[in-house]
């Protein structure tokens, strides 16, 4: 049984955060609230999201009953639901609202999530869990250089680098942070000094990254005002910010590019 | 002769009552006001419109002299000019405009529309009313119910039913109003009791509509504040809303689908 | 040796009016501002600019000293380099902005022009000013009529002859001033009597211009608040308009069309 109440700009916001990266995926609904870890199409990004139940106006949550001793005969795992969703048609659904709340209520039988915004009830059919990709592992991975960056200057960047060319390269250089990207003729660099940032460790690193993926997500963040960097040298590049509040966490983790030169 | 002065928010929201069934049409002009009736080409839906002269900053009319004498020679048949209008052009010039008034003056024997704006004019060749479908004969109906509704949820819900389906039902259940759209895998439905309707003549009945048309005629509504709904039982839908602040009439109707199950 | 500070909405005012016309071309600096005269592809329009070094905020010009000494051997030349730069690739880095200020500042030996827009760096290649097009000949003409209009009238009129057809017809009759357009049904006039003007010299006289062009020039004089037109017979068009709160000066010449009837 899984029943909630959420604004709707909040449950938007959580869903563009998904959708920057995968149209389809799994959502794990426990007591504790709501998690989700899928990869995209090519395996090159992954997004980890976590939304607490108290981010919702009400939030029930309980395992059926068969489920629950099945569960109980076997391990400690903790009791959680999982659903399939079309992330981009739920998206589609509420971008026509406009409604302060959405009502959600899952029947579990009939694999259907019924989603209420005043007088409009939708109906969507959930996927087969079983039909979708299985949740990847989170690599282990050490980052010695952590940015913490203003989210509109880091889009602002990433905007003005879609013009030049396809690939952009974040890195720190003692304690400036810098996004460079690099076209047939023209060159692109954003440098910000320790003190124009939230937070810079000092370093002198860098990789490069594919922009197409690094555009996809500063859609997803658009809503954060402050956005975390994890850097290495020629490594994965994470970025983690804050949803719903601070009542959800979602991070972005991407493949580095290598450098042809 | 036919000489006129209207306000140009009005005459928009006249003209796009009309052009969201149909192009081009012919507009009976009579010392009281304006007439408009016409189906659209593939005689699904039909549009009634009235304007009074007095929704007219200034509204004059008179039948050609030679045309007087023919007709009071004639049956007792009321003085009224027939012209064809492209209604989609009418509209396009009107875009410009950002002006408070627009002055009509019909040139009969060239055929030609004078449309002042300003310092602005334009002169349009009418359509030979020969040229156009004869005006369609109002299906004698009898509804059993109606339903008033603000526009705006109305509207809502046809945006909402496009991405979902092709067709959307109408009915009453009880004291309860709804509208019901299905796909393949999900389901819209939006219900309004009584008493968050306007008007409700309780019942038990519905309709399949065809969306396309629906959605059309939600855009040539979007200036009314309220529409009355009139239902039947796999029956024609009828539409009816003001414009002009009152001063104009216009109706929709809207052949049923059969249901295939 | 240039460098310049200038406000992002005067560069852009500037640059629009100048991609109005052409993609590229040879901008010439010097001691007292920037200069660019240059026709479009097909040779019907020219457009010529200039800016006075006090439109920028900061504006420091000098001639390398090794270009100098030439210079000085030479005749008495005035000191001025020429850059060939893509206007339109430019405008589009501009647009990224919401910048306040622009920074300038040119590497003539690597032909790189360097933008800065707070902490985002654009390096733009140069063009090789030998690959484009000779900096034309303004024709010695004389314009019998002059007329001062406001920039918004004529551009509303503009728009609205777009609807209409290809050409259209600027043309003094008496102490009138009119925009014709017409096309295969329809007919478009703006007429505007010397009191609806900021200046007219009486007279009569008209010349045809394609529309195209005619077209793309109002959207390049778009922040100017007026504009003077100096019209003859049969006879190029040209326009005039301030930029940059009047530090700036543009003129657009078209060539007429010839009547076919």
């Amino acid at each position: 049984m899984f029943k909630a109440k959420v604004n709707a700009n909040v449950l938007r916001e959580c869903i563009e955060s998904i959708t920057a990266i995968v149209d389809e995926g799994k959502l794990r609904i426990a007591e504790d609230g709501l998690k989700l870890r899928a990869v995209d199409p090519a395996n090159v990004a992954m997004v980890s999201f976590e939304l607490q139940g108290d981010a919702f106006d009400e939030f029930r949550f309980a395992v059926a009953e068969e489920v629950k001793s099945e569960t109980e005969a076997g391990t400690e795992s903790k009791a959680e639901t999982e659903i399939g969703i079309d992330f981009v048609k739920l998206l589609g659904i509420l971008g026509i609202g406009g409604r302060e709340e959405v009502e959600l209520e899952l029947d579990e039988h009939a694999q259907k999530l019924f989603t209420r915004m005043g007088s409009l009830a939708y109906t969507i059919s959930l996927l087969d869990p079983s039909s979708l990709r299985k949740e990847p592992k989170v690599p282990e991975l050490e980052f010695p250089v952590q940015v913490i960056i203003e989210t509109e200057e880091f889009r602002r960047t990433i905007r003005a680098a879609e013009k030049i060319g396809d690939h952009i390269v974040l890195g720190v250089d003692g304690e400036v942070f810098y996004m460079e990207a690099e076209g047939e003729m023209d060159k692109l660099r954003l440098g910000l000094r320790k003190e124009q940032l939230i937070h810079l460790t000092p370093g002198t690193l860098h990789s490069l990254y594919s922009l197409d993926y690094i555009s996809a997500m500063s859609k997803g963040m658009s809503h954060a005002e402050n956005i975390t960097l994890n850097l290495g040298k020629d490594y994965p590049l994470l970025i983690e910010f804050e949803v719903a509040e601070g009542k959800g966490k979602v991070s972005y983790l991407l493949a580095p590019r290598i450098e042809s030169e």
